[in-house]
């Protein structure tokens, strides 16, 4: 409907680093108030350390979530025990699809081998406002969008920092000179890891959506909440509360422009619940593919409930439910 | 209770046009964030296109929602399926009648003829801040207010800029030079139109306290909520959804001071369900009488549900309830 | 679990006042908004009056609830009428402990004579940031915690100015030039001093915390929220609105490390439900002891409900449950 592009007077698209640059000034600026570690390699590139050897917290995570929208999100707290658990993260964002897929999708490979990364293998899913840096991934050209900015931040879910190879690498990617580069680390288990990633609900949405071929130009508007589980120390139990909370419990509401039907179509195939694999925790999932990530059905991946409405004809599709039961179930012990 | 001049050391009341100013000039540095065109008229004003080149977002229309509050109030969006629908709108003001009436209120009529306006007839009810400036609304006397500034900005809901001769009078009544002046123009059925009117709930109550001739001053603080609609494709049908959405759907919250008894009178005739025309969509009411406007009963524009706590008393009185079922119905299909 | 020290490269600990200053700043700013007196003493030290000859707001209890917390927690207004109440606070902290005890908690206790104060007693429980530098209360030995800044902000719930010796009091106690000393007056019964008493939900979770004995340095997160009240005209009624609204409505959900059957025995023993006292309204109890305070259960202060999330193993407990009929009831009227 309209031209990403469109921008009168502004030059265009906006750059998801140059917007969050600000937000990782304010983020080092709070360090102590937000119990987050700022440290420098030997290289000037800026490391904060947002759960290993710091505790974080859940604002933490709440606004490490905002840099991985490229500052184009909002990630908000709310209390609300209407469906049996206290604690919700709210994401809306003005431009989800470069937000969520240009920006704070995980969809980065970064690798070294243990030789590389001296005795022990590394791997992460870089995520976050650098990736539309250095565009490595396929989803980069569909996007038509490659940002330029001489600053860059990258999200890690590492418990370990990447070693030299890796930051080297994407130096030279996002061609940053060191001190233009902020690497933020959030462990899985930690309240900024598992914030950051309940975070992704409306990411998870706009992924899906990628997937089922439904146009991202057509997705105009964005906004979404899950609810925030407790943290596990188990590093696979933490992952999969947060795979559950967006599952059972994410609820995503998107604008989309074009064909009215395509938007009736999109919220019918967008829920979890389509899914043959909807119904059980993703632990017992995970366990009964064994540990193969790949034999999970991809289509589980999505929110619970879904709204989504039409710029062409106006209505408002609804699909989908969450199961806030399964969720407290498996989060909640009366003491 | 209190003189609404009382800020001791401050030099009374704010200045709607100063206090909205800073938004403005974020509101312009989101641009491109916000899908938002900018542009100056040849004679140096500023025009803020918030939906009709450009798509606007949800995020815009809060952002001009708390620019028509002249900077007293704050617009928030929150995620609640609660009451069946999705995403909502929150407003409070410490300040709600200048907040309110001096500024957000549409109530500056501004017509230029078929001649003067290029071939068609332009007509708009201004809203925002440069209203307080030019005062030339009956309302200012009773309010006692009004504002001078070196700058000012007023909402349009239109789908295309004024022309010159109205931007001239704007101008002349405002006392402002055109590099003060700032236009933003929202049509109804885009983003940002449904959105700053629907942020205008707060706005509806206290305009039919008014109307009720319940004493403004004694109006200390208010809060509101209401369901966002999808946008229409149709103006009418958008301007429809977004009166339902407050007749409806509508929650506010007032706090008095003064006789306790005008509190308790102020809730029981504040809501919408007071009105003969209660029950209906505003489309069905409005082609029933043929869409002359003047035929609703002006009752109907209020919030569904009332809560007013009185100062004096101590006491919330509650009046009205929403019919969420009613809206479901108009704007919602299973996918 | 963590040192609360933890901070590399931060250099430790926030300073309260520190963080607070900024918010100060910002209030005193917003003055004329939030309908705020600000004044200076003779001898340079700023008084903001937030309720005695001014109306205040909502909006400025809530800006003092953030002061109040050191500038380490965000207070918010919610609108929600799932419980049968339309307006709610929700508080947020990354750092709970230093936030409400060594901040926010009314300890510090401020008292001069009828002679020194001029005719009639003064007695006040000073609270927030210039607590921290004073440090006059033995928690801040337990709390490891000693703040040290050039400015400092104390709040105050009274309805006259403190006299001169209690000023020179806060002065010396806290090392302060006049000119970096702040005293912000709320009384009870206004609109930002209900409100910012209803902030303290957080807080009465964290001192009953404290009275249990549980290891304070475990208490790693915290939200919370709590309905607010009207505002009663009478002193006495507005306190204990203020107390019902965090026993009867309060919710909290704290984060710990540590042992995690300490955490279930912590959310076993939280609420407010253990208390004898529990189940009528605060005024009632407090009449049947016929005003004597420390008749009062101590464990009565507390929330309603409370979830306690256990870093250790992941469990979240709950326990408790509000009791929003009861609140209804003493606030509410059909009008």
């Amino acid at each position: 409907m309209f031209p990403q592009e469109a921008a009168p007077g502004q030059g265009g698209r906006p750059s998801v680093n140059e917007l969050a640059a600000t937000r990782v000034a304010d983020l080092i600026a709070r360090a102590a108030e937000l119990r987050l570690g700022v440290s420098r390699l030997d290289n000037g590139v800026t490391v904060i350390d947002a759960g290993i050897a710091v505790p974080g917290s859940v604002a933490a995570g709440m606004a490490v979530g905002e840099i991985c929208l490229g500052g184009l999100g909002r990630v908000r707290l709310a209390a609300d025990d209407g469906a049996g658990w206290p604690t919700w993260l709210e994401v809306s964002s003005p431009q989800p699809v470069l937000a969520c897929l240009a920006s704070q999708y995980a969809g980065w490979s970064l690798a070294a081998s243990k030789e590389e990364a001296g005795g022990k293998k590394f791997f992460s899913l870089g995520s976050g406002p650098a990736r539309a840096l250095a565009a490595r991934e396929a989803l980069f050209e569909e996007l038509g969008y490659r940002d330029r900015a001489p600053t860059g931040v990258l999200v890690l879910e590492v418990d370990r920092p990447p070693p030299p190879v890796v930051v080297d690498k994407i130096l030279r990617d996002c061609g940053l000179e060191p001190a233009g580069l902020t690497i933020v680390l959030t462990p899985t288990n930690s309240l900024a890891g598992t914030t950051q990633v309940v975070a992704r609900v409306l990411e998870v949405a706009l992924h899906k959506a990628h997937e089922l071929g439904f146009p991202l130009g057509d997705i105009v508007d964005g906004s979404a909440r899950a609810p925030l589980p407790a943290v596990s120390p188990d590093p696979g139990v933490a992952m999969g509360r947060t795979n559950d909370a967006i599952l059972y419990g994410g609820q995503v509401h998107l604008t989309v422009a074009g064909d009215a039907d395509a938007a009736r179509d999109l919220a019918r195939r967008l829920p979890s619940g389509n899914s043959r694999d909807y119904g059980r925790s993703f632990a017992d999932i995970f366990r009964d593919y064994e540990y193969d990530f790949y034999r999970i059905d991809p289509a589980l991946f999505a929110p619970a409930e879904v709204w989504v409405s039409s710029l062409e004809s106006g209505t408002t599709w609804h699909a989908g439910k969450t199961d806030m039961a399964l969720l407290r179930g498996l989060w909640l012990e009366q003491a």
